[in-house]
Protein backbone atom coordinates (compact mmCIF):
# COMPACT_ATOMS: atom_id res chain seq x y z
CA UNK A 1 0.00 0.00 0.00
CA UNK A 2 1.07 3.20 -0.80
CA UNK A 3 0.21 7.10 0.70
CA UNK A 4 0.47 10.47 -0.12
CA UNK A 5 -0.44 13.72 1.80
CA UNK A 6 0.27 17.57 1.18
CA UNK A 7 -1.81 20.72 2.25
CA UNK A 8 -3.35 22.87 0.02
CA UNK A 9 -3.32 27.07 0.98
CA UNK A 10 -5.97 29.10 0.54
CA UNK A 11 -6.58 32.86 1.67
CA UNK A 12 -10.23 34.07 0.17
CA UNK A 13 -10.95 37.90 0.11
CA UNK A 14 -14.34 38.22 1.38
CA UNK A 15 -15.77 36.43 4.45
CA UNK A 16 -17.20 33.67 1.82
CA UNK A 17 -16.14 32.55 -1.56
CA UNK A 18 -15.80 29.20 -2.96
CA UNK A 19 -12.67 27.80 -4.82
CA UNK A 20 -12.27 25.24 -7.73
CA UNK A 21 -9.16 23.20 -6.47
CA UNK A 22 -10.16 20.11 -8.88
CA UNK A 23 -6.82 20.59 -10.57
CA UNK A 24 -4.46 20.63 -7.56
CA UNK A 25 -6.15 17.51 -6.42
CA UNK A 26 -5.42 15.65 -9.98
CA UNK A 27 -1.84 17.06 -9.53
CA UNK A 28 -1.56 15.40 -5.98
CA UNK A 29 -3.61 12.01 -7.76
CA UNK A 30 -0.58 12.15 -10.16
CA UNK A 31 2.30 12.65 -7.77
CA UNK A 32 1.18 9.84 -5.81
CA UNK A 33 1.89 7.23 -8.15
CA UNK A 34 -1.45 5.39 -6.95
CA UNK A 35 -3.59 4.06 -9.68
CA UNK A 36 -6.29 2.36 -7.71
CA UNK A 37 -7.59 3.63 -4.21
CA UNK A 38 -9.01 6.25 -2.39
CA UNK A 39 -8.52 10.18 -2.08
CA UNK A 40 -9.98 11.67 0.93
CA UNK A 41 -10.17 15.95 0.48
CA UNK A 42 -10.62 17.70 3.86
CA UNK A 43 -10.55 21.49 5.28
CA UNK A 44 -8.07 21.45 8.23
CA UNK A 45 -10.79 23.98 9.24
CA UNK A 46 -13.79 24.08 11.34
CA UNK A 47 -15.33 27.10 9.47
CA UNK A 48 -14.71 25.63 5.95
CA UNK A 49 -15.85 23.03 3.64
CA UNK A 50 -14.90 20.72 0.82
CA UNK A 51 -17.34 19.58 -1.50
CA UNK A 52 -18.28 18.55 -5.13
CA UNK A 53 -20.88 19.91 -7.25
CA UNK A 54 -20.93 22.40 -10.75
CA UNK A 55 -18.53 25.17 -11.33
CA UNK A 56 -21.38 27.74 -12.40
CA UNK A 57 -21.59 30.38 -10.95
CA UNK A 58 -24.97 31.53 -11.03
CA UNK A 59 -25.18 28.03 -8.60
CA UNK A 60 -22.75 29.64 -6.32
CA UNK A 61 -24.38 32.85 -5.70
CA UNK A 62 -27.57 30.48 -4.97
CA UNK A 63 -25.53 28.27 -2.32
CA UNK A 64 -24.39 31.85 -0.70
CA UNK A 65 -28.02 33.41 -0.49
CA UNK A 66 -29.33 30.00 0.86
CA UNK A 67 -26.93 29.63 3.03
CA UNK A 68 -26.69 32.97 4.68
CA UNK A 69 -31.13 32.38 5.08
CA UNK A 70 -30.85 28.97 6.99
CA UNK A 71 -27.79 30.15 8.79
CA UNK A 72 -27.48 34.19 9.07
CA UNK A 73 -24.44 36.11 9.68
CA UNK A 74 -26.48 38.67 11.77
CA UNK A 75 -27.13 39.75 14.43
CA UNK A 76 -24.30 38.49 15.89
CA UNK A 77 -25.51 38.68 19.08
CA UNK A 78 -27.83 35.48 18.25
CA UNK A 79 -25.26 33.06 18.56
CA UNK A 80 -23.56 32.12 21.93
CA UNK A 81 -20.29 31.04 20.45
CA UNK A 82 -20.02 34.54 19.93
CA UNK A 83 -20.14 35.76 23.39
CA UNK A 84 -16.35 34.20 23.37
CA UNK A 85 -15.55 37.42 21.35
CA UNK A 86 -15.93 35.31 17.45
CA UNK A 87 -18.52 37.01 15.04
CA UNK A 88 -18.11 33.36 13.09
CA UNK A 89 -20.91 30.88 14.67
CA UNK A 90 -22.72 31.29 11.34
CA UNK A 91 -19.33 30.04 9.82
CA UNK A 92 -19.76 26.54 11.66
CA UNK A 93 -23.39 26.39 10.96
CA UNK A 94 -23.06 26.65 7.33
CA UNK A 95 -19.97 24.11 7.37
CA UNK A 96 -22.18 21.76 8.49
CA UNK A 97 -24.88 21.91 5.55
CA UNK A 98 -21.77 21.96 3.21
CA UNK A 99 -19.62 19.26 4.83
CA UNK A 100 -16.09 19.26 6.13
CA UNK A 101 -14.35 16.44 3.54
CA UNK A 102 -14.89 14.28 0.61
CA UNK A 103 -13.78 10.88 -0.51
CA UNK A 104 -13.71 9.93 -4.15
CA UNK A 105 -12.26 6.86 -6.32
CA UNK A 106 -9.13 6.57 -7.73
CA UNK A 107 -9.23 4.38 -10.69
CA UNK A 108 -6.59 3.99 -13.45
CA UNK A 109 -4.89 6.89 -11.38
CA UNK A 110 -7.06 9.41 -12.22
CA UNK A 111 -9.89 10.83 -9.97
CA UNK A 112 -13.32 8.88 -10.98
CA UNK A 113 -15.62 11.56 -11.68
CA UNK A 114 -19.03 12.21 -13.34
CA UNK A 115 -18.91 14.42 -15.80
CA UNK A 116 -19.96 17.68 -14.06
CA UNK A 117 -18.09 17.16 -10.44
CA UNK A 118 -15.87 19.26 -9.52
CA UNK A 119 -14.15 19.67 -5.77
CA UNK A 120 -14.50 23.09 -4.51
CA UNK A 121 -13.25 24.27 -0.76
CA UNK A 122 -16.16 26.70 0.60
CA UNK A 123 -15.15 29.19 2.73
CA UNK A 124 -17.41 31.09 5.36
CA UNK A 125 -15.17 32.99 7.53
CA UNK A 126 -12.71 34.10 4.91
CA UNK A 127 -9.64 36.69 4.94
CA UNK A 128 -6.88 34.37 5.81
CA UNK A 129 -4.89 31.52 5.19
CA UNK A 130 -6.51 28.18 5.85
CA UNK A 131 -5.58 25.33 4.85
CA UNK A 132 -7.18 21.76 2.67
CA UNK A 133 -5.85 18.11 3.06
CA UNK A 134 -4.97 15.78 0.71
CA UNK A 135 -4.17 12.59 1.91
CA UNK A 136 -4.89 9.24 -0.65
CA UNK A 137 -4.29 5.46 0.36
CA UNK A 138 -4.09 2.68 -3.02
CA UNK A 139 -1.53 1.41 -4.76
CA UNK B 1 -4.40 -4.29 -1.26
CA UNK B 2 -7.29 -5.08 -3.87
CA UNK B 3 -10.04 -2.97 -5.20
CA UNK B 4 -13.47 -3.23 -7.06
CA UNK B 5 -15.43 -0.88 -9.07
CA UNK B 6 -18.81 -0.67 -10.57
CA UNK B 7 -21.58 1.60 -11.74
CA UNK B 8 -24.78 1.30 -10.58
CA UNK B 9 -27.45 3.16 -12.70
CA UNK B 10 -31.18 4.50 -11.78
CA UNK B 11 -33.76 6.26 -13.58
CA UNK B 12 -36.24 7.28 -10.52
CA UNK B 13 -39.73 8.64 -13.16
CA UNK B 14 -40.44 11.61 -10.82
CA UNK B 15 -38.55 14.64 -10.46
CA UNK B 16 -37.20 13.33 -6.40
CA UNK B 17 -37.81 9.94 -5.59
CA UNK B 18 -35.47 7.56 -2.86
CA UNK B 19 -34.39 3.95 -3.77
CA UNK B 20 -33.08 1.41 -1.66
CA UNK B 21 -29.57 0.31 -2.99
CA UNK B 22 -28.52 -1.63 -0.56
CA UNK B 23 -29.12 -5.22 -2.04
CA UNK B 24 -26.64 -3.97 -5.33
CA UNK B 25 -23.51 -2.70 -2.70
CA UNK B 26 -23.95 -5.76 -0.77
CA UNK B 27 -23.55 -7.94 -4.60
CA UNK B 28 -20.66 -5.89 -5.01
CA UNK B 29 -19.04 -6.58 -1.48
CA UNK B 30 -19.47 -10.28 -2.34
CA UNK B 31 -18.37 -9.89 -5.58
CA UNK B 32 -14.95 -7.87 -4.98
CA UNK B 33 -13.62 -11.22 -2.41
CA UNK B 34 -12.73 -7.90 -0.11
CA UNK B 35 -13.15 -9.38 3.79
CA UNK B 36 -11.67 -6.10 5.46
CA UNK B 37 -11.54 -2.61 3.97
CA UNK B 38 -14.01 0.76 2.82
CA UNK B 39 -16.57 1.00 0.28
CA UNK B 40 -17.33 4.10 -1.28
CA UNK B 41 -20.95 4.79 -2.74
CA UNK B 42 -20.86 8.10 -4.24
CA UNK B 43 -23.11 9.76 -6.85
CA UNK B 44 -21.80 10.32 -9.66
CA UNK B 45 -24.12 12.98 -10.87
CA UNK B 46 -24.55 16.88 -8.45
CA UNK B 47 -28.16 16.78 -8.02
CA UNK B 48 -28.55 13.40 -7.09
CA UNK B 49 -27.22 11.91 -3.24
CA UNK B 50 -26.41 8.63 -1.57
CA UNK B 51 -27.26 8.66 1.91
CA UNK B 52 -27.83 5.60 5.02
CA UNK B 53 -30.99 6.05 6.41
CA UNK B 54 -34.20 4.06 7.48
CA UNK B 55 -36.41 2.52 4.80
CA UNK B 56 -39.88 3.47 5.61
CA UNK B 57 -42.05 4.88 3.97
CA UNK B 58 -43.24 7.94 6.01
CA UNK B 59 -39.87 8.96 6.60
CA UNK B 60 -39.03 9.60 3.15
CA UNK B 61 -42.17 11.49 2.85
CA UNK B 62 -41.05 13.75 5.09
CA UNK B 63 -37.68 14.17 3.74
CA UNK B 64 -39.23 15.01 0.50
CA UNK B 65 -41.55 17.76 2.11
CA UNK B 66 -38.50 19.17 4.45
CA UNK B 67 -36.41 19.30 1.66
CA UNK B 68 -38.60 21.24 -0.45
CA UNK B 69 -39.30 23.26 2.18
CA UNK B 70 -35.78 24.02 2.68
CA UNK B 71 -35.10 24.84 -0.71
CA UNK B 72 -37.87 25.08 -3.00
CA UNK B 73 -38.29 24.20 -7.06
CA UNK B 74 -40.40 27.18 -7.43
CA UNK B 75 -40.57 29.91 -8.11
CA UNK B 76 -37.57 29.18 -10.62
CA UNK B 77 -36.52 32.27 -11.44
CA UNK B 78 -35.44 32.57 -7.78
CA UNK B 79 -32.49 31.10 -8.50
CA UNK B 80 -29.46 32.18 -10.80
CA UNK B 81 -28.37 28.56 -11.65
CA UNK B 82 -31.53 28.65 -13.73
CA UNK B 83 -30.71 31.61 -15.77
CA UNK B 84 -28.73 29.52 -17.90
CA UNK B 85 -31.75 27.37 -18.47
CA UNK B 86 -31.89 24.57 -16.21
CA UNK B 87 -34.67 24.73 -13.86
CA UNK B 88 -32.63 22.08 -11.01
CA UNK B 89 -31.07 24.47 -8.73
CA UNK B 90 -32.71 23.26 -6.26
CA UNK B 91 -31.69 19.95 -6.55
CA UNK B 92 -27.97 21.57 -6.13
CA UNK B 93 -28.78 22.38 -2.67
CA UNK B 94 -31.07 19.88 -1.95
CA UNK B 95 -27.99 17.44 -2.90
CA UNK B 96 -26.06 19.23 -0.32
CA UNK B 97 -28.55 18.47 2.67
CA UNK B 98 -28.36 14.65 2.02
CA UNK B 99 -24.70 14.53 1.08
CA UNK B 100 -23.04 13.19 -2.27
CA UNK B 101 -21.36 9.80 -0.69
CA UNK B 102 -20.96 7.20 2.22
CA UNK B 103 -18.31 4.85 3.47
CA UNK B 104 -19.04 2.32 5.02
CA UNK B 105 -16.90 -0.44 6.54
CA UNK B 106 -16.83 -3.76 5.13
CA UNK B 107 -15.69 -6.36 8.16
CA UNK B 108 -15.78 -10.36 7.74
CA UNK B 109 -16.96 -9.81 3.79
CA UNK B 110 -19.99 -7.42 4.72
CA UNK B 111 -21.09 -4.67 5.00
CA UNK B 112 -20.66 -3.71 9.28
CA UNK B 113 -23.78 -1.79 9.56
CA UNK B 114 -26.10 -0.99 12.79
CA UNK B 115 -29.24 -2.59 12.79
CA UNK B 116 -31.45 0.17 10.78
CA UNK B 117 -29.28 0.93 8.10
CA UNK B 118 -29.86 1.10 4.80
CA UNK B 119 -27.92 2.78 1.89
CA UNK B 120 -30.42 5.02 -0.44
CA UNK B 121 -29.75 6.61 -3.71
CA UNK B 122 -31.78 9.98 -3.73
CA UNK B 123 -32.45 11.85 -6.72
CA UNK B 124 -33.62 15.42 -7.05
CA UNK B 125 -33.94 15.50 -10.34
CA UNK B 126 -35.03 12.10 -11.88
CA UNK B 127 -36.84 11.43 -14.87
CA UNK B 128 -33.46 10.31 -16.42
CA UNK B 129 -30.90 7.80 -16.49
CA UNK B 130 -28.26 8.39 -13.21
CA UNK B 131 -24.98 6.58 -12.07
CA UNK B 132 -23.68 5.76 -8.68
CA UNK B 133 -20.63 5.04 -8.11
CA UNK B 134 -19.36 1.65 -6.00
CA UNK B 135 -15.24 1.78 -5.35
CA UNK B 136 -14.04 -1.31 -2.76
CA UNK B 137 -10.24 -1.41 -1.27
CA UNK B 138 -9.41 -3.56 0.99
CA UNK B 139 -7.67 -7.09 1.36
CA UNK C 1 -2.68 -3.85 4.75
CA UNK C 2 -3.67 -3.91 8.37
CA UNK C 3 -7.31 -3.30 9.72
CA UNK C 4 -8.78 -2.37 13.04
CA UNK C 5 -12.44 -2.13 14.60
CA UNK C 6 -13.50 -1.15 17.38
CA UNK C 7 -17.54 -0.01 18.51
CA UNK C 8 -17.44 2.84 21.21
CA UNK C 9 -20.83 3.15 23.14
CA UNK C 10 -23.05 5.92 24.42
CA UNK C 11 -25.48 6.64 26.74
CA UNK C 12 -26.77 10.41 26.13
CA UNK C 13 -29.23 11.26 29.22
CA UNK C 14 -31.36 13.62 27.25
CA UNK C 15 -33.25 13.94 23.83
CA UNK C 16 -29.95 16.28 22.21
CA UNK C 17 -26.37 16.42 23.01
CA UNK C 18 -22.60 16.04 21.70
CA UNK C 19 -20.03 14.29 23.26
CA UNK C 20 -16.38 14.68 22.82
CA UNK C 21 -15.08 11.32 21.28
CA UNK C 22 -11.78 12.21 20.12
CA UNK C 23 -9.42 10.69 22.65
CA UNK C 24 -11.18 7.36 22.07
CA UNK C 25 -10.89 7.96 18.71
CA UNK C 26 -7.06 8.76 19.00
CA UNK C 27 -6.95 5.56 21.16
CA UNK C 28 -7.91 3.17 19.03
CA UNK C 29 -5.39 4.76 16.14
CA UNK C 30 -2.55 3.84 18.93
CA UNK C 31 -3.96 0.63 19.48
CA UNK C 32 -3.91 -0.03 15.96
CA UNK C 33 -0.32 0.21 15.32
CA UNK C 34 -1.32 1.76 11.63
CA UNK C 35 0.60 4.70 10.80
CA UNK C 36 -0.26 5.88 7.38
CA UNK C 37 -4.31 5.25 6.63
CA UNK C 38 -7.41 6.34 6.75
CA UNK C 39 -9.74 6.12 10.21
CA UNK C 40 -13.84 6.03 9.33
CA UNK C 41 -15.87 7.11 12.23
CA UNK C 42 -19.65 6.30 11.94
CA UNK C 43 -22.53 6.15 13.82
CA UNK C 44 -24.20 3.04 13.67
CA UNK C 45 -27.80 4.53 14.32
CA UNK C 46 -29.86 6.60 12.14
CA UNK C 47 -30.95 9.41 14.58
CA UNK C 48 -27.49 10.13 15.58
CA UNK C 49 -24.24 11.81 14.02
CA UNK C 50 -20.79 11.40 14.32
CA UNK C 51 -19.19 14.86 13.14
CA UNK C 52 -15.97 16.98 13.44
CA UNK C 53 -16.23 20.79 14.83
CA UNK C 54 -14.96 23.02 17.51
CA UNK C 55 -15.03 22.19 21.49
CA UNK C 56 -16.82 24.90 22.18
CA UNK C 57 -19.84 24.75 25.20
CA UNK C 58 -21.84 27.93 22.84
CA UNK C 59 -21.35 26.82 19.73
CA UNK C 60 -23.13 23.32 21.02
CA UNK C 61 -25.85 25.78 22.28
CA UNK C 62 -26.13 26.87 18.74
CA UNK C 63 -26.11 23.95 17.00
CA UNK C 64 -28.75 22.14 19.26
CA UNK C 65 -31.22 25.93 18.84
CA UNK C 66 -30.66 25.66 14.91
CA UNK C 67 -31.39 22.55 14.25
CA UNK C 68 -34.66 22.50 16.60
CA UNK C 69 -35.34 25.61 13.90
CA UNK C 70 -34.77 23.56 10.93
CA UNK C 71 -36.09 20.21 11.99
CA UNK C 72 -38.30 20.77 15.01
CA UNK C 73 -39.49 18.20 17.18
CA UNK C 74 -42.69 19.02 17.92
CA UNK C 75 -45.63 19.23 16.79
CA UNK C 76 -44.96 15.12 16.15
CA UNK C 77 -47.84 15.00 14.38
CA UNK C 78 -45.85 17.05 11.49
CA UNK C 79 -43.99 14.07 10.07
CA UNK C 80 -45.69 10.66 8.27
CA UNK C 81 -42.75 8.81 10.15
CA UNK C 82 -44.04 8.95 13.62
CA UNK C 83 -47.75 7.63 12.42
CA UNK C 84 -45.61 4.22 13.04
CA UNK C 85 -46.02 5.09 16.86
CA UNK C 86 -42.43 6.55 16.55
CA UNK C 87 -41.53 10.17 17.90
CA UNK C 88 -38.09 10.58 16.83
CA UNK C 89 -38.81 11.86 13.36
CA UNK C 90 -37.02 14.92 13.44
CA UNK C 91 -33.73 12.78 14.92
CA UNK C 92 -33.41 10.97 11.11
CA UNK C 93 -33.86 14.67 9.57
CA UNK C 94 -31.16 16.57 11.99
CA UNK C 95 -28.70 13.66 11.57
CA UNK C 96 -28.75 14.50 8.08
CA UNK C 97 -27.81 18.34 8.19
CA UNK C 98 -24.59 16.99 10.55
CA UNK C 99 -23.86 13.65 8.52
CA UNK C 100 -23.40 10.03 9.57
CA UNK C 101 -19.73 10.07 9.60
CA UNK C 102 -16.50 11.24 8.92
CA UNK C 103 -13.28 9.99 7.08
CA UNK C 104 -9.88 11.11 8.69
CA UNK C 105 -6.37 10.34 7.86
CA UNK C 106 -3.96 9.17 9.59
CA UNK C 107 -0.20 10.26 9.16
CA UNK C 108 3.08 9.53 12.03
CA UNK C 109 0.48 6.74 13.78
CA UNK C 110 -1.90 10.10 14.49
CA UNK C 111 -4.64 11.55 13.27
CA UNK C 112 -3.96 14.50 10.72
CA UNK C 113 -5.94 17.11 12.24
CA UNK C 114 -6.07 21.23 11.93
CA UNK C 115 -5.70 23.04 15.39
CA UNK C 116 -9.36 22.95 16.16
CA UNK C 117 -10.76 19.90 14.52
CA UNK C 118 -11.99 17.30 17.22
CA UNK C 119 -14.47 14.55 16.35
CA UNK C 120 -17.95 14.48 17.91
CA UNK C 121 -21.04 12.16 18.53
CA UNK C 122 -24.08 13.94 17.65
CA UNK C 123 -27.18 12.66 19.37
CA UNK C 124 -30.96 13.48 18.18
CA UNK C 125 -32.71 10.07 20.11
CA UNK C 126 -30.97 9.83 23.34
CA UNK C 127 -31.52 8.25 26.64
CA UNK C 128 -30.37 4.83 25.42
CA UNK C 129 -27.56 2.95 24.51
CA UNK C 130 -26.27 3.37 21.06
CA UNK C 131 -23.12 2.37 19.03
CA UNK C 132 -20.01 4.25 16.87
CA UNK C 133 -17.76 2.32 14.61
CA UNK C 134 -14.06 2.74 14.28
CA UNK C 135 -12.76 1.50 11.21
CA UNK C 136 -9.20 2.25 10.52
CA UNK C 137 -7.26 0.22 7.63
CA UNK C 138 -3.69 1.10 6.36
CA UNK C 139 -0.15 0.55 7.23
Amino acid sequence: MKSYRRELWFEVPERLGFVNINPQVEECVRASGISEGLVLVNSMHITASVFINDDERGLHADYARWLEELAPHEPIRQYRHNDTGEDNADAHLKRQVMGREVVVAVTGGRLDFGTWEQIFYGEFDGRRRKRVLVKIIGE
